[in-house]
């Protein structure tokens, strides 16, 4: 076989490790843990359906792929929840080591590609990365709503922290912010899932 | 909430059930079942990575998005195994009628996009039809191969039958067929993981 279809294969088949890297967020009905492929495939169409409300003309295309590839490095460097202080500083370390060895293993040209879309969310500044990040806000929120809150109750998030990872929702899409986030987080402090 | 949004957001809610659809694949490894949205997400990221080797000149965003929303119905109808002839008689009316209450949960325009793209990839013709059923080959013979061949071992499935299916492949990308396909079915069959 072709060299470089080989590297192609190696990094097609490493992929499948990240339906093993499960998140804090459950399944609607109050199901399991999800993972991240199953989030990322998830993120992806709706990042495709909502298109029209993101602030700024985005490239979707560009946008999907981005979702669906954010969270490969978690292969290596785990899930880290969104209100894990302690986990949340050496995260950026842990995930630089992993993007390397794992995108390491295509091609030259398309390692480079993708390490370039990764470092692009990771920036939080082009339309695309901030689209694909509201993705990545609001595709747990709506989970969560859905489960009544339990993921905030149990972990006893506070309304500081939600706004706090939330507000930068409103950077890619001030619609998706008005209209689904602002009134879920509303809707849960007043029902006491979210602490005040 | 606009009327607009709450039928996308409904659909995406709705997505979510396609998670716990699973399929006769297994996890490298020799892991669980592996479900649909992990499927789809990673035939997606194969369709960009390997799009060079398409027989015709593929939208490769619109290859991706097919592959992403391929197996949408199956969160009413269930998934059919390749080799399950029984199952295979009835699909395409219980794919139907999935296809409609599902897709018919978003605004009619994309709605109609989605099932016009769902039947696009059924209908086995355009280029990036063509070339996600080679992603939706390619991805559960890499998965199994990479597993002794176990799925194919635990159905008794036959050379006839991979090849009917596989044979297909060549359609969609003849590199893939005779570099991976065709060497990793006759290693299996030496293997006698494949049955002649």
């Amino acid at each position: 076989m072709d060299e470089r279809l080989a590297a192609q294969l190696a990094f097609a088949l490493e992929l499948d490790k990240e339906k093993s890297v499960f998140r804090q967020t459950h399944l609607t009905g109050h199901g399991r843990n999800e993972n991240d492929a199953e989030h990322a495939w998830h993120m992806a169409i709706m990042c495709y359906l909502l298109r029209e409300y993101a602030n700024e003309p985005i490239d979707v295309a560009r946008a999907m792929l981005m979702c669906l590839i954010h969270d490969v490095v978690e292969i290596d460097a785990g899930d880290t929840y969104a209100y894990d202080a302690e986990g949340l500083a050496t995260q950026a370390v842990r995930e630089e080591a992993a993007k390397q060895r794992i995108f390491g293993l295509l091609p030259e040209d398309q390692a480079a590609e993708l390490m370039g879309l990764f470092d692009e969310f990771e920036a939080y500044e082009t339309p695309e990365s901030k689209f694909a990040h509201v993705m990545d806000n609001v595709q747990p929120l709506l989970l969560n709503s859905a489960n009544d809150g339990g993921d905030w109750r149990a972990h006893g998030v506070c309304a500081e922290q939600v706004y706090g990872r939330q507000r930068k929702t409103a950077l890619g899409s001030q619609v998706l912010f008005d209209q689904v986030v602002d009134p879920v987080i509303q809707k849960h402090i007043e029902l006491g899932n979210i602490q005040v």
